[in-house]
């Protein structure tokens, strides 16, 4: 069994690898190679704690386990991160366990490509300003990994505590970009790709504030009753998603299908467009949103590639079991 | 991090410190201290393999995690066990991964040691003649388990494979009893206790062949389709169970519950019994049938007790993580 703990990952994993293993799974999912199990997720009654398991199987690349973990909410104060994830795999072929993977990094690296995987085949090739909704610890990750798609010249944030906004003005200075703090209004009127990254539980964006040609990926969404976006806009949207099932029951979907302006049917998959069997954005007027609720195959792929790059290394820390 | 390996577990575990984890855990079942989450059990379309998770939390032994593995039929040309578990727990009161422990040894042992729970708290106490249904690989521990409740003086056996039968003939030889072949209303006629190990899908045990005051342990059934009594023997019998959702879905009361001749309310949990909150069998001549399903605690509560002995003699393997 290989073991790869949280601390090593930082220096095995990269963006660009979290890139290439989740746009893979997409694919992979699309074309029924993979699939995801269904999600378990229960408030322990212990510690407030929420906890449970995503799993799957990539029958392309053998990728076969679980993420395990979740919300301790009583961690920070023991100087632990609230949210705590394992990614456990399993070899394919025998149902032995193959690899225990600190999963903290992975989790932010996974969410963080998701997005860029939709911005690179949905937003315009000639975007250049940012928006970005949320300055939580994402949304540093969905910044890095949303410049490595186009070539932006400018970054415009908002976020509910303003106070917080200087992580977004700080990334947006290591990428070498300009930063502006701008109201939702604003934020619309100027970005030709956005990103929502919170745990807000009402719309923070209304459909009136988009542009015609926007892609929006909104990533916060991943349970039941959240929100980020006013369900009318979903309608002047073309949606996508990682997970269709997902999308119109915790996704951002579902308030758009509860409200019966969606159908499920209306909701294709990102995979489908990077197999090239939907053809993506049709034109530079259309809005595309891409309602990413995160799916155990990525935590699976990321996992994977994080192996295989400890191994390549000769890093792998190898314990008999 | 804590991490034993399947070769170790035998050095560590009895079927006593079993008896007791799984005793416990059932207790807490009943009073609504330990909860198992939903079962996941999925057919990967990969190596013929059946894959998935079992898992729960025991709020009073601060118990939580899962076991994840399955059966992998093509593992035994391989020299390996086609049943593949392992055993991962969780730090209850921050999420992280306290330990890795291998679950096929395990397994066995938490299977016998509920019959055996079954055996102490319903099974007459002159019992004197153990009747095994089933002669694979489970039959041993069983066996082994059930002669620490009894003072049996004598087993029966029957198994649809006759030359499989020098199992259950050793294994006897091993306790110092005396073991028969014999025909199935044979062994109804003579046996005091009955187990079932089978991975039959149709009736094997006849209501007509067990006498009163007889206590049955259908251990088998784990499954929908799964079967190795009669239906019509559950309305004969003081039905208990594990879990009770377990036992009328996918246990031996399905087919009687699903024909219409069990209703879940006739069921009864063996925590209750354990509890005092039921009274168990009520005279020398009500048959008992005790239903047991396998559940994710059981599974948790045996890894812990062996990760306890490991640390307790000072053989706990640490690893950072």
């Amino acid at each position: 069994m290989t073991v790869v703990p949280e601390g090593d990952i930082a220096g095995l994993m990269s963006a660009e690898a979290a890139f290439e293993a989740v746009e893979a799974t997409f694919a992979a999912m699309s074309r029924r190679s993979a699939y995801n199990f269904p999600v378990i997720r229960e408030a322990i009654g212990h510690a407030d704690a929420l906890y449970g398991f995503k799993s799957g199987f990539d029958r392309d690349a053998l990728a076969l386990g679980l993420k395990s973990g979740g919300y301790w909410p009583g961690n920070a104060a023991r100087g632990l991160t609230n949210h705590q994830s394992t990614v456990i795999l399993f070899d394919a072929d025998t149902g032995r366990v193959k690899a225990l993977v600190g999963g903290n990094l992975l989790t932010a690296l996974r969410t963080a490509a998701a997005s860029a995987v939709s911005i690179k085949h949905l937003a315009r090739p000639d975007a250049k300003v940012l928006g970005m909704v949320g300055a939580g610890h994402q949304s540093a990750f969905q910044m890095r990994a949303a410049c490595a798609q186009r070539d932006f010249d400018k970054v415009v944030g908002w976020n509910l505590h303003p106070e917080m906004l200087s992580r977004l003005s700080d990334t947006a200075g290591e990428l070498g970009l300009p930063f502006e703090a701008v109201s939702l209004d604003e934020l619309g009127a100027q970005a030709d790709v956005i990103i929502t990254i919170t745990s807000s539980f009402d719309p923070i964006l209304k459909a009136g504030q988009i542009r015609p040609g926007t892609h929006l990926a909104c990533m916060g969404t991943d349970t039941r009753g959240k929100q980020e976006v006013e369900a009318a806009l979903l309608t002047r949207a073309t949606v996508f998603t990682d997970e269709i099932a997902q999308s119109v029951s915790i996704g951002e979907a579902q308030h758009a299908v509860a409200a019966g302006l969606l159908a499920e049917s209306d909701v294709a998959e990102i995979g489908a467009v990077i197999n090239g069997t939907h053809p993506g954005r049709r034109s530079a007027e259309e809005i595309t949103l891409f309602d990413g609720t995160g799916v155990g195959l990525q935590d699976l792929a990321v996992a994977a590639k994080v192996v295989e790059l400890a191994e390549a290394r000769g890093v792998a820390q190898k314990i008999p079991f």
